[in-house]
């Protein structure tokens, strides 16, 4: 299963099985059940998880207590709060399995180890943020641009694997939606 | 001028003055007048920048045709529309000078050409663009959560230099207000 990890790496630098074993060392294997907290808010932010089967959510209660969701993380992606994560400080997120889901965990220390032990992914990594960062500004313009509605059918329509997998009230978190908002919005274009 | 950028490669990794002395090869050193575009939306994008002094601000027009901002970088910060940059594809933000500014500004081709030349400096691009990230991730909490009057209040309270260097109507576009609002929420601050 960590194969994914490996072949992921060599989307963007060269690494070779050996080299990868080494690698592995440095993270911990976990298997996850719906809504086990990897991540809690309040607590020091000392992981990076990149998930290997099924999904995360980063999110946030707002101060009417309704969750927000900022980002979720499916196969293939890395999530933790990079700001808590690099200075060591305490998180506002709450990081979550919203599925059975199988993730790599590494600890800052150990990350900071295996770049130096292994330079050449500090170019996987640059990568990585680079366009988890291009992301997040599309995602600002889309949240300053489109109306709700807009927001629900662009997401269906870039992310179309997550919106079937999702479950309807996590959508909605993640869209700024009530569900019952959302499902007017379904239904409107369904009839 | 360009020192700065020494300065600022040095606080992540060990670069020495001959080494900038090459690295500042790949670079071109352009002044911009205040209101001058240095990246058009619909054109491809190919530069990453550099702020020596001044400002810059990343913006689109929304479907009512306001500007909205997404980002101000003053000195010392790097900004482009990185997916574009990373995928050579066009841009849905212009970015241009909000006063009298000098940037370094690098191609994609020699930005990668000159990680090639300096490997090491792959881990300072990891360390900006993790910061950068973590710092989005922050900001679509704060859109998701605060008022647009929390929003003012907080932005003052993280960015006071910004806050105040930067003209009103800028403030109002990078965080959603009309310019009559944002000035009703300093008046009824002050008063």
């Amino acid at each position: 299963m960590s194969n994914q990890l490996f072949i992921h790496i060599n989307q963007f630098i060269e690494v070779n099985e050996c080299e990868f074993q080494k690698i592995l060392t440095f993270f911990n294997l976990c298997t996850l059940n719906k809504k086990d907290t990897i991540l809690r808010a309040g607590n020091k932010c000392n992981l990076n998880f990149f998930v290997l089967k099924g999904c995360i959510q980063m999110y946030f209660f707002n101060d009417k207590g309704i969750e927000r969701t900022v980002r979720f993380a499916i196969e293939n992606r890395w999530m933790t709060d990079y700001l808590a994560y690099q200075n060591k400080t305490t998180t506002d997120f709450h990081i979550q399995a919203v599925e059975i889901t199988e993730i790599l965990a590494i600890t800052y220390e150990k990350q900071e180890k295996l770049l130096t032990l292994f330079p050449k992914l500090e170019k996987y990594f640059r990568k990585v943020y680079e366009t988890s960062y291009g992301k997040s500004l599309l995602m600002m313009k889309y949240l300053y641009n489109f109306s709700k509605e807009d927001i629900y059918f662009h997401f269906t329509e870039q992310s179309p694997e997550l919106a079937q997998r999702l479950p309807q009230n996590l959508i909605a978190s993640f869209l700024g939606l009530t569900p019952e908002y959302l499902s007017k919005i379904k239904n409107k274009n369904q009839s």
